[in-house]
C-alpha cells in the first residue's frame, strides 16, 4: 500500500517480479479490495489482509500505537518467525512507505539481534570502477557512540555478503582525512575500535577514508553516524537531481538543442542507465530478527522492483545468518560495558 | 607559490585579474626569482619576497613553527593591521596553499575576531534556481558546540552579503528532517539558540533543511558542524566526478557516440558552464581579523582567477565590518558563560 503512488507501483512491479523469479512466492499485504484481487490473478500470490494503512505523513506514535492492523505492520509480521514452529510466513518484507514508521514498526514487531543496540538502514551506491559502495548508517541512528559504528560495520559487511556473495569486503570509516588523528571524539574511537575488531579478523578494515571514496570505490563498505549519512545521502540525491534538470534543460533548450538531444539520445539513455538511482532501489534495515528492504517513497514500477530484487538476493545468500555471524565475530568489542564507558553527549540543563 | 601547480597558475590568474580590475593592486608573495620577475612585466604589481614555501604536504607544525618566512606566511602578515598605523598592506590574501596550513597560519597571524571561538570555512554552490548556496563550516572544526553553529550562521549571512550584497539572507541548519525534534542534541540546541538570536533581529533563520536543499536553494546560508560540510562537500565532489567520468566514458565509446558528442557538443558546453566547480572556486575562512580566501588546491588559471574576484568582491562590498557587525547583533548568544553549559563530548576514559 504504500509510497507515494500505492498498488499501482507495488502490484505492477510485483508481477514483473514473479515472472522473473519462477521459484518464488509473494504474500501481497494490504487492504482487501486491493490485494484480494491482485492475488487471483497473479501465480504464486497470496492475499494478507489489513484493515488499516500507515500514510505517508503518519507519525511514528501512530503508526506504533493505533494503527495496529497497518498493511506495514502484519507485512512485518509476516517475517517474525512463529513462537512455537519458529518458522516465519515470509523470508523478507519490502516496503515502500514511511521510513521512520517501518523502522519503529519492524523494531517493535521483531525485536533487534542480541548484540545490537541499534538497528541500522544501508543502501548501496553505483562507484566509478563499475561496483557498489554499501553505506550504512543512513538516518536511523544519531548521536551514534564508537559501539555503534562497529556494529554497522559487521552489519555492512554481512550485507555485501548477502548481496553480492562477496566474502571478505572491506569496511571504511568515514571521516575528514586519511589520518588516524583526524575527526570527531567518537569517530576516532570508533576507529580504534575498528582496528582491534580487524586484528581479531572481524571484519577487513581499511582505514579512514573520505566523502569521495563513496564514489572512488575505496571500500566494499562506508560506515558513519546516521546524521552523517542521512546528509550525505540527501545530499547526493540533491545534487543528481539539480543536475539532471540541467541536462534536461539545456537539451531542449531552442532547435539545434533538441536536434542535438535526438542524435545523442542512444548516449544519453546509456549513461541515464549507468547512473539511474531506480537501478540502486532498495535500502537493508539492518540488525533485527528478519530481513526489511525500504523502497524509495517516490519509486515507480521498475525501481520498486529493484527493490524486491535486493530482497531476493539477500534471502538467498542467506543474509540473516551472515548479520548473525559477524556480530558473534564482534561480540568481545561489542559489550555493554565498554559501550558505558564511550562517548556520550551530554544535554544542557 | 601554492597549490598542485604553483606560480605557472597564479600568475597567469593574477594578469588575467589585473586586466579586469583596472583599479585593483596586487602583491606578489613568493621566492624572489618567481615573483620579481612576474611584478616587473604586470602593471599594479608589487613582489613581496619570502624565503621558503609551505608544500601541500607539510604538516600544520611544520607551516606554523618551523616555516616562519614562508609565502604563505608573508602573504597572510600583508592583511594584518600595522600596530601603529591600523593600516594592512593589502584587504584581503588568495592562497591555493594546504587547506590546513593557512587556517592555522591565518588564525596565529590575523588572530580572530572578538566573540568568535573558532574560524570557519565557507564556500558557495551553485543551485537549482540559479543562485548560489553558502555553507560553512567545511571542515575547521569538528565537535562543534551550538553556540559555534551560531557563529557559522552569523558569519554566513555576513559572507553572503559580502559576495552578493544580500543584506538579509535566510539561514538554513543542516538537519536529518524539518521537524524541530530532528537531529543530533548538539543540532536541536543549535536551533534553539537560532530561532532566539533571529528573535532579536540577529539572523534570518528558516529553520532545519535537509541535504538536498542544498542544491534547492532553499536557503541562502547553510549551517552545520564541519564534521558533516567536509562529508557533504568531498561526496559532492565525488559524485560530479563520477558523472563526468561517466559522460567521458559514454561519449567516447564508439564512432556513433563521438559523432553525437560533435554534435551535442555546444549543449555539453553550455552544461559545463552552468556546473563547472571552477566558476565557483574560493572558500572564505571567517572570523579572522582579516580577509583570506582558499583556492581549491587542483585550480586551473581560470578557477585561481575566480577565487580573486571573490576576494575583490568581498572587499569593495565591506565583508569584514559586515561580519564585525553580525556578530555584535548575536553578541547576546555567543557569550562564552552559555557556550560552557552547552553539549560537551566526554572522551573515554
Amino acid at each position: 500500500m504504500g509510497g507515494d503512488v500505492g498498488p499501482d507501483v507495488t502490484l505492477a512491479a510485483s508481477e514483473s517480479f514473479l515472472r522473473a523469479h519462477p521459484q518464488a512466492e509473494l504474500l501481497l499485504v494490504g487492504l482487501e479490495e486491493v490485494v484480494s484481487p491482485a492475488a487471483m490473478r497473479m501465480p504464486r500470490a497470496t492475499a494478507v489482509v489489513a484493515s488499516e494503512v500507515v500514510s505517508m505523513d503518519d507519525s511514528v506514535e501512530i503508526a506504533l500505537r493505533k494503527k495496529r492492523d497497518s498493511s506495514m505492520r502484519v507485512a512485518i509480521t509476516q517475517v517474525r518467525p512463529d513462537p512455537q514452529t519458529k518458522v516465519a510466513a515470509a523470508d523478507a518484507c519490502v516496503s515502500a512507505g514511511n521510513t521512520g514508521a517501518l523502522m519503529a514498526v519492524s523494531r517493535y514487531v521483531l525485536k533487534t539481534l542480541p548484540g545490537i543496540d541499534r538497528p541500522a538502514i544501508a543502501t548501496t551506491l553505483p562507484h566509478s570502477q563499475g561496483g557498489f559502495t554499501t553505506m550504512l548508517d543512513l538516518g536511523a541512528n544519531v548521536d551514534c557512540l564508537p559501539e555503534h559504528i562497529l556494529q554497522f560495520a559487521l552489519m555492512g559487511s554481512a550485507l555485501v555478503g548477502g548481496l553480492f556473495g562477496k566474502d571478505n569486503p572491506t569496511v571504511g570509516l568515514l571521516n575528514i582525512g586519511e589520518e588516524l588523528i583526524k575527526g570527531s571524539e567518537t569517530v576516532k574511537h570508533a576507529g580504534e575500535l575498528l582496528r582491534q575488531c580487524a586484528e581479531q579478523g572481524g571484519i577487513n578494515f581499511y582505514g579512514n577514508v573520505e566523502g569521495n571514496d563513496i564514489f572512488k570505490g575505496t571500500t566494499d563498505v562506508v560506515v558513519c553516524d546516521g546524521f552523517v549519512g542521512n546528509v550525505a545521502l540527501k545530499t547526493i540525491e540533491g545534487l543528481a537531481s539539480m543536475l539532471a534538470g540541467v541536462v534536461k534543460q539545456e537539451f531542449t533548450r531552442g532547435l539545434y538543442s533538441k536536434m542535438a538531444a535526438l542524435v545523442a539520445l542512444p548516449v544519453l539513455n546509456s549513461f541515464k542507465k549507468r547512473v539511474d538511482p531506480r537501478t540502486y532501489n532498495g535500502a537493508s534495515l539492518l540488525g533485527l530478527r528478519g530481513l526489511v528492504f525500504k523502497s524509495h517513497g517516490s519509486a515507480d514500477a521498475y525501481a520498486f522492483e529493484q527493490a524486491m530484487h535486493r530482497a531476493y538476493s539477500a534471502v538467498s545468500n542467506g543474509l540473516l545468518d551472515r548479520v548473525r555471524q559477524r556480530i558473534d565475530a564482534g561480540a568481545h568489542f561489542l559489550s555493554t560495558s565498554t559501550a558505558s564507558e564511550a562517548v556520550v553527549p551530554i544535554t544542557k540543563t
